[in-house]
């Protein structure tokens, strides 16, 4: 392929699709955002994505021909070495050949991962696990998506299944979770489950200051009201985080004796709880995982925030970077 | 270095040296025990290791100048590429330089590895894992060991504590562990913990099968006891096999979750249980891990019994195995 050191990341989720031009500093040179438009099916969705690229290569006065390829980060599980799509509850799609069906349109190759993985490619090649080969990455948004990074490579066991921490189960006879399942780390540790939380402690009279912020976006009480309740001291705020943060202690706690990483990193919306979240899950790390590993793994916050599936699509383009995946 | 096809393995264990001659088709040629004798210290193990191999060269006809080479599994943590036992409470030691101890006595290449990794070794060379990629191993015996083999090979984490299964937290609240924590799934899967609650069962009335077999043999009740009072019929033995096998479940949920493997093999003296632990294992990984991956992954005994770890050890000479292991 033409090695011209540019390459489209797109960050494809239920509700729109990013696209953003990047270099090979990480940086992303211009941006094009389109609905996805799911309820169209994913000809149409492609046809979204083929528009937001248009927009992301018009604002930076560039052509399909200059770009070294298109990487895409897709929800739920994707075989990346065929380009399909096999299963997205958010997409509602089975066995869609996505990477075919935009390459037919785009006419430069195209690579899919799941998203996660792509959250976790963009932190280990600019973010805050640069320079590290085993880490633990967690999003935490709608869901919770994980990607482990084993031995520099991100890992993806038998069938592309592995790091999906959200479904570990963390809390036995907790919530209902999407996948069908009680009580998995997505269930009370997502933005999801904070929301839910909040919702609660509203709806009993325990906190004024997320029954203020709600109101002031128009009753909408998101994980975002949460965290900033938490910031402006509200006790039921800070509490919620406090718990989220301990769920996912008690996993890290898990994977911390049985992997041995150095890094842990948070990311996901909301993640910017900061230490709200990270000092609970420092603490039960330390209580609860192997003395000797506990001692050296570090848990940090994501920094590239939501650009870090984008970015880490990009790289698809240039390292095949997710190894280990079906029988070799 | 020569290229004989012959190696020795050494199982090197806090009571005792096994030694086998070991061919490239992971047949056992001759075999050599000596007591470990942890009292004399390192160059006195050392010592006896040496006598343990001349012991099985000589059954073989065989002399030092015929091996490729002497590979060591050895409890606790090591570091593989420098040779040195990191910390092994069995052996109370720190930092021995084991592999140039021997490689001086011995004037043969001597190389070092965790015994459980090394029965993952084996099982994967020529056992219940030889064609799969992906595989989470169990060793239950007086600890619960652990092996990872992910991508094809033993995975180490960042600081070689990877694949400590056993002090994963299973049981909060529950037995306290040798390293100092409660709950680790070895206070509660172990064969010591089965021991434990044999003892226990026999205390409170509830097993005179127990009761009686354990008086065969001086009344010492051991796994075995449980195991064998189980293949009775025995209620109370076959319910503290139940047990240790939910919470090898518990852990494996979560581990198939994480790390979505195509195998899970038990092997130790422990796993002569069979069935009675496997099929609750079976139940739970079902119950709790995400349906996806819980759906691909077999659970099954292993095949090379005691001699796994010995095994694993000779193929230390022939394939450099063990990476990912610090900062690459």
């Amino acid at each position: 392929m033409a090695e011209h050191g540019i390459a489209l990341g797109i960050d494809l989720g239920g509700t729109s699709v990013k696209v953003g031009v990047v270099n090979r500093a990480g940086e992303i040179l211009s941006r094009g955002v389109r609905p996805t438009e799911v309820e169209k099916g994913p000809s149409g969705v492609a046809e979204n994505i083929a528009l937001a690229v248009e927009d992301a290569l018009q604002a930076a006065g560039m052509q399909l021909s200059g770009l070294d390829g298109v990487g895409v980060g897709t929800p739920g599980i994707c075989d990346a070495a065929r380009g399909v799509v096999v299963s997205s509850g958010n997409l509602n799609w089975k066995n869609v050949p996505l990477a075919d069906l935009l390459q037919r349109r785009l006419g430069v190759p195209v690579r899919l991962e799941n998203d996660a993985n792509c959250a976790g490619l963009g932190e280990q090649w600019c973010g805050a696990a640069r320079g590290h080969d085993h880490v633990i990455l967690y999003t935490l948004g709608t869901g919770v998506g994980g990607a482990l990074i084993l031995g520099g490579r991100i890992y993806g066991g038998a069938t592309g299944w592995a790091g999906e921490l959200g479904h570990i189960r963390v809390a036995p006879g907790g919530p209902a979770c999407t996948c069908g399942l009680q009580g998995c780390l997505e269930a009370v540790s997502s933005a999801t489950a904070m929301a839910r939380e909040g919702r609660e402690a509203v709806a009993a009279g325990r906190s004024p200051a997320m029954a203020r912020l709600a109101a002031e976006q128009g009753g909408r009480l998101d994980a975002r009201v949460v965290i900033t309740a938490a910031r402006e001291g509200d006790p039921a705020a800070q509490q919620i985080l406090r718990q989220a943060g301990e769920y996912l202690g008690i996993v890290s706690a898990m994977l911390v004796s049985a992997l041995n990483p150095e890094l842990i990193v948070v990311g996901g919306g909301a993640s910017h709880a900061g230490d709200f979240l990270l000092e609970p899950m420092r603490r039960v790390i330390a209580e609860q995982a192997m003395p000797g590993p506990a001692s050296i793994v570090r848990v940090v916050q994501a920094s590239l925030g939501n650009d870090a599936g984008l970015i880490g699509a990009a790289t698809l383009i240039w390292r095949w970077a997710v190894q280990n995946r079906g029988r070799s």
